[in-house]
């Protein structure tokens, strides 16, 4: 059984190495593979170029190495009827939690402002609100959304949901379709983007959306630079109806040097790195993939193509 | 019964109302006051005057608004016998805990060198370390120090407290006394100081501490001003023994001017504002006091003088 890997090198290297530790009688190929196609049976793989997939007769799964699955879904020539699996891994679940509580915490906390006033050396305490009197709303209720929701509970945030279709999660204010998203957003002061990146998500963070939310909110966009709009997101700042955002994705990456957002005293930033999956967590996954399909056993994760997550 | 209140006017103010609110027949007083001494029976202050307090002949007990206590230590005329309450209140309590999560995930995120990669607009990925491959270390294992851990819990990450005498929690490795403190510092990669200040604890983030702990480790200080001394902490940032710091309180407040945090790309500050005692949660903390005291059981929360805490 042969699996190829395309991912970049150092990534390559480190899924190779933990791949073979957690299933040795797997043979694993790195990109670029001039075997011959039909001897794969798997591809783990990260923005694969267009129609790359569609070379290998004989795939049974195609594993996206991130939690998303739009570098996939922009492929025209993807082969039909692989199941594509997206990666659940508890790396990289930890890994969003952290950075989403971090980025929380840190408007709850005007870390920006702080940051603002040590820049003139301005000594002032900027009063506290307390959580409970904050809401923080998740857009999107998949594993990353709920985990992150589920750690910023013990700090008693209230919180809030919003998806497609209806959810019941306890603790969550759970909200769905074009009617609760707006009840949601009105609601929410801290609003956080983990959707998956679709024809009906993309640029869902436009100025339409700032302008349902309570003056003075703040944005934290961790799914992907397309969810944004961003010349929205900077008038909405310069005027006032945002008070801060955190940005991990943009539109284009790495962001240009001649970007605005680089400069911006309102907008926190990363390069893309709120998390990583984490090859020696993750290949388990992948891994009890590959023995439940052996085994004639459903393929957990899969990919609904035609909704786009 | 009478209560006199010595703080800054705004949180007299905010004290006054909700005190009138949670105990109606209960007279408050604001300091100045220059009524009859001997008609005040409860003081709650805020680093009153040297001596003020052995005015009032009958005071029953003296309340800190404030956890730590030491600007009531410090004063030589303290009056004999009266009972002072340190604060313990889930407001504070809460703020702090935001604060120090906060603060340990920002430097387990790396946020200080993204922040310098930021000015100098570099792209660039610092390989992320699972929180399971590092231990935060609290100095101080009293109600905020263990709520603080307790939040931090849900994150995966290792868990040491020091303290002065033997404590035993779940989920905590727990050491105590200068043995302790050895080996304690020795796996800690993120400090965190929630000590009382007195005079054993006074200057211990000093060098001797900082050479202890794993090269690149970050340290918080949180608790008091005279725990940091400051010229080891540029010394040990400077020298890259350690690889950042988050003050929020320091020697002199507000923090001079000319003084080199400002400006240090490895330090992040706050102007002492980590958490704050909520009149609105405290006072039911002060209520239930009084009248556990008024009904002749024992206080709470009582500070023994002679260790300081």
């Amino acid at each position: 059984m042969a699996l190829l890997i395309k991912t970049d090198i150092d990534r390559g290297n480190a899924w190779t190495e933990a791949l073979a530790a957690a299933y040795p009688e797997l043979t694993t190929h790195t990109w670029p593979y001039d075997g011959d196609p039909a001897a794969i049976d798997y591809a783990l793989v990260w923005q694969p170029p267009e129609g790359e997939l569609k070379r290998y007769p004989n795939l049974k799964a195609i594993f996206s190495v991130g939690a998303g699955i739009d570098h996939l879904a922009s492929d025209p020539d993807l082969p039909e009827g692989v199941p594509v699996v997206r990666m659940v891994e508890p790396g990289l679940t930890a890994g969003m939690s952290e950075y989403v509580t971090l980025a929380v915490l840190s408007h709850h906390r005007f870390l920006h402002d702080y940051a603002v006033q040590r820049r003139d050396k301005l000594w002032k305490e900027i009063p506290q609100i307390a959580a409970a009197a904050r809401q923080v709303g998740m857009l999107g209720l998949g594993v990353l959304g709920r985990d992150a929701l589920e750690k910023l509970a013990p700090f008693g945030f209230k919180l809030a949901g919003w998806s497609r279709t209806p959810k019941s999660i306890t603790g969550i204010s759970c909200y769905h379709g074009e009617e609760g998203l707006r009840e949601f957003l009105a609601g929410t002061d801290i609003l956080v983007c983990l959707l998956p990146l679709t024809p009906a998500t993309e640029g869902i963070l436009c100025r339409e959306t700032f302008d349902q939310l309570p003056r003075g909110a703040a944005v934290i966009s961790v799914g992907r630079g397309g969810h944004l709009v961003e010349e929205d997101l900077l008038a909405a700042l310069d005027s006032g109806r945002l008070s801060g955002a955190t940005l991990d994705v943009f539109r284009e990456e790495p962001l240009p040097k001649s970007h605005p957002f680089w400069d911006h005293p309102r907008i926190f930033m990363t390069p893309h790195v709120a998390s990583m999956t984490i090859p020696e967590s993750a290949c388990q996954a992948v891994v009890a993939n590959i023995h439940r399909l052996e085994a004639g056993e459903p393929l957990r994760h899969v990919v609904d193509m035609a909704r786009g997550y």
